[in-house]
């Protein structure tokens, strides 16, 4: 299958675009993660996110294994057609692979050479290895 | 100079990480963009976004000649600390190059042939050939 809208996404030199999800009640960012065609395919077909895994080199259904379905709501596309937003509800409330709400949880704190990433939320479910 | 917390980030093959705007308030996803390393010291450096044109191949301080600067509120980095998270306020509450509030204005409606992306925010001011 290949479609128009599918088309107008302008992917990158290997194929993939960026893809966020945000949660759709909370407005909280959750992820970014990456698409290829048919990842976007089988997310518009199905209704959850499913990605490309750079390391792994497969498609990856987010929650396959875990339960951590991202239930996608809404998609969007950026001005230059090379991003993408999900607008999401994460089902188990856990997006992130180390038992957290979400993947940004490392907040940039201090001054000059005390300047550091500090954690700012807490695990709030098991953690996997592999985010799936 | 270089310091622990920008050694921390996962820059990719070509020294860039994505960089995603945010609205402080409204919880809006704004814009994705990159940044590379001097992008994101400027960044932190002077409170508002500055990224690096993949297009251009120059740092661009977002804003420079529209005046759209994002100000920045906090700074985030994602679990694999590849990805970037600006909470951000939108100056002029004009973040696209096109004159609209956020570049994420197209969304996927319609089914199967039907399908298409839809601009759905209206454009609120100038627009210019590149979003500086």
């Amino acid at each position: 299958m290949s479609a128009a809208w599918i088309d107008d996404v302008q992917w990158n030199a290997d194929g993939l675009v960026p893809a966020l999800a945000q949660d759709s009640e909370s407005g909280e960012v959750l992820m970014l993660a990456w698409m290829n065609r048919e990842a976007l395919e089988r997310t518009v077909e199905s209704g959850e996110a499913v990605y490309w895994s750079r390391s792994r080199r497969c498609l990856w259904r987010k929650g396959e294994t875990s339960g951590h379905v991202l239930r996608v709501k809404e998609i969007r596309l950026d001005c230059d057609a090379d991003a993408i937003l999900l607008r999401v509800e994460s089902v188990a409330g856990i997006a992130c692979h180390t038992g957290r709400r979400r993947c940004f949880f490392n907040r940039l704190e201090g001054e000059g050479a005390e300047r550091r990433w500090a954690a700012t939320d807490p695990v709030v479910g098991g953690s996997l290895a592999n985010d799936a």
